[in-house]
């Protein structure tokens, strides 16, 4: 609270904020929110339904038929991701490993655990995660046990947090271009400040996807993507 | 400036700041500065040059003979690391790889480009970085150049950002235990807010070393570190 006072100070007519405790911001200027949903304000959103469809589908386009998430919620996409798996004629649902741990670093080691104690032929060919710090540990984790990604297998991440570009591989995931958040929570704000009395809207920002060195066909798989799966893994 | 203000408007006695505008420091109450200086504050700073000592020493110990450096303070390091390595009877000095560019990231890609341009034999078999950022690039940009990290060479990090544990390689760094820093800092506060008078401290605090996996013997070298050695790389 005290921090939200101290820029309000300044004499700001409005405010843009990612803030998770939403009984904190004023209640006398326009917010506009990230990431978060609160009656009074305007907010963006990431799309994060799209993006793990788009996941799905990205892998399956390069020849992965047996799928694993890595600390994902699995009430908001289990089946989403199973019923785009179902789409394309496969089977055999994702192999979900959670882990109850906090840090997102001990819940992928805790999972990848759970995914290597598997026979390595019913192991997944490919790994969704729940951001770039789960796949960060994730890619770790399986080289602590001589395993290669994306040799041995795929590994795609979320979030794109800038240090995605120098993991080893560097990270393929999903993220929102930082200048077109910028522009279209500046936008949304100045929206608020012109019409002050306009309904309050919430837009889902598509995410992109973001091809680096984390994911290839699986082993043994030589098939090229057939025509029609040529639009997975384009940008937007 | 305002967020200094907010936290003094709190009611505070006294404060430890790490913010490196020298010019925004409240001047009514006690500061202790971590990895800055001024004449009015106590301050904790990391001893780096130990450290790097120590990091010459350690891959010493490992069996290399040819060092590189990425992006280190070639007026600050350079004497230093060179005079190491001449007392211990090695005569080649460090090859220095340094780039203009201001990102950590840039900079490291632009070093290895440089390395990676000589011949293989004449390499070198170890790498000190900057910072735990610059070795995350060094150890990602060998990766795309087909080169794994320890087995081609080794990489040591410094300042143990949390994400180090999760490079693959996990990263070998230098770092400041957070709990031993915390307790530093917040010892020289209270001894100020006791003894207002009292002559101002400047206290260097050591890093230790953090052995993960991105150090190994270099290649073809069986030697067994010398009894004498046996002190390199312990916990300090």
């Amino acid at each position: 609270r005290t921090a939200f006072r101290a820029v309000l100070d300044r004499g700001v007519d409005g405010l843009i904020s990612c803030h998770d405790d939403l009984t904190l911001l004023p209640d006398d200027i326009p917010v506009v929110l990230f990431q978060q949903r609160h009656p009074r304000c305007d907010s963006i959103v990431r799309d994060g339904e799209t993006a793990m469809r788009r996941a799905v589908e990205y892998l399956l386009g390069l020849g992965h038929r047996k799928l694993g998430t890595v600390c994902l919620d699995r009430q908001r996409f289990e089946a989403l991701i199973n019923g785009v798996l179902g789409d394309h004629g496969v089977a055999t649902p994702a192999l979900w490993a959670n882990s109850a741990r906090k840090a997102h670093i001990d819940a992928a080691r805790a999972c990848m655990g759970q995914i290597l104690a598997l026979p390595p032929a019913e192991r997944p060919t490919a790994l969704i995660c729940r951001n770039d710090t789960t796949a960060m540990a994730v890619i770790s984790t399986a080289g602590e046990h001589g395993l290669v990604v994306p040799r041995d297998f795929s590994v795609i991440g979320s979030d794109d947090v800038s240090l995605g570009a120098v993991t080893n591989p560097p990270l393929t995931t999903f993220g929102v271009p930082p200048a077109e958040l910028a522009r279209r929570l500046v936008d949304l704000l100045f929206r608020r400040l012109q019409e002050p009395a306009a309904p309050i809207k919430e837009y889902l920002l598509q995410q992109k996807l973001i091809e680096r060195a984390s994911c290839a066909q699986p082993r043994g798989c030589c098939n090229r993507p057939v025509p029609g799966e040529e639009k997975y893994g384009r940008w937007v």
